[in-house]
C-alpha cells in the first residue's frame, strides 16, 4: 500500500461523484453516502433539509471525515482518500452556484449545501501483493 | 428511497466483500475500508495488527458504524446498508476460523478479527426518480 500525496489525494476525491460523510449524531458514529464536489480545498456536498447532519453544522462548524474509493478486488488494485475537517452549511448565495454544479438528480430548490475544509488529507493507493508477501497484505493500515 | 427490512439490509450486506469502518480515533471521526463477512447478526472484520481500531476495541468493546452499498449513478439505483453496534476483538480461536472465510489476500496469521454486533441495521434501496420529481431526489435522507 502506496501512500498518496495530497494533490493526488485531491484529485482521485474529485474525479468520483460519490463519497461517504462520517459524523456523530446522537453521541453514535453516522455515515452516509452523498455525492461531492471538490473545489480548491473544500469538498462540497448536498444534502436534503432535515437530514442529520445539516443540524449540527451551525455557525460553529463541527468536525466530519469523508471517504472516497474506487476499489477493484479482482484486480487487487484500487485507492481510497480519507478528508477530515471542519464541515460548514454554506450561504445560500453559494449554494445557489454549488446546486448547479453538483449532479442534478441530487439538485434541488431545497437541497442544503455544506463544505468540509480539508485540513487532514490521507489517501493510499492499494498495490498488488506479490505471491510471498500476499498473505500480510490487506486493504487498510 | 425505500427503508429495507432488517432481514435484506443484512442479505445485501452480506452480497458484497467489502465496507467501511467507522470509529472514533484520537478524538476524530475516522473511516476505513476493509473487507467484511456476515454471520448470523454479527459482522466481522479483518484488520493488520497495529490498526487504529484494533487498539481500541478491548474487552469493553466500543460503538462503531459500519457502511456498504453498491451505487450506480447511471442508472439512479442501488442500495446502502449501515450498522451501528458493538465492535469487540475475537479471541485467537475464533480469529483463526474467520481468518479462513474472509477473502485470501486479506488474511494472515497476524491479522486481527474484530466483529460488529449489529445492533442496529438501517437499510435503503435508492428508486430512480420520475422526471416530474426529480428534482427533489437524492441519495440519502
Amino acid at each position: 500500500m502506496l501512500e498518496l500525496p495530497r494533490a493526488e489525494s485531491l484529485r482521485l476525491l474529485a474525479s468520483v461523484p460519490v463519497g461517504r460523510l462520517v459524523f456523530t449524531y446522537q453521541a453514535l458514529p453516522a455515515i452516509r453516502p452523498v455525492n461531492h464536489l471538490v473545489e480548491d480545498d473544500k469538498v462540497v456536498i448536498g444534502l436534503t433539509p432535515g437530514s442529520a447532519i445539516a443540524g449540527s453544522t451551525g455557525q460553529g462548524g463541527t468536525v466530519v471525515a469523508y471517504e472516497a474509493d474506487s476499489l477493484d478486488l479482482s484486480t487487487r488494485q484500487g485507492w481510497t482518500v480519507i478528508v477530515v475537517g471542519i464541515a460548514r452549511l454554506e450561504s445560500e448565495a453559494a449554494a445557489l452556484r454549488y446546486r448547479a454544479e453538483l449532479r442534478p438528480w441530487l439538485a434541488g430548490a431545497t437541497t442544503d449545501i455544506i463544505s468540509i475544509s480539508a485540513e487532514m488529507v490521507t489517501g493510499y493507493r492499494l498495490v498488488p501483493a506479490s505471491p510471498a508477501t500476499q498473505s500480510s497484505t490487506t486493504l487498510v493500515p
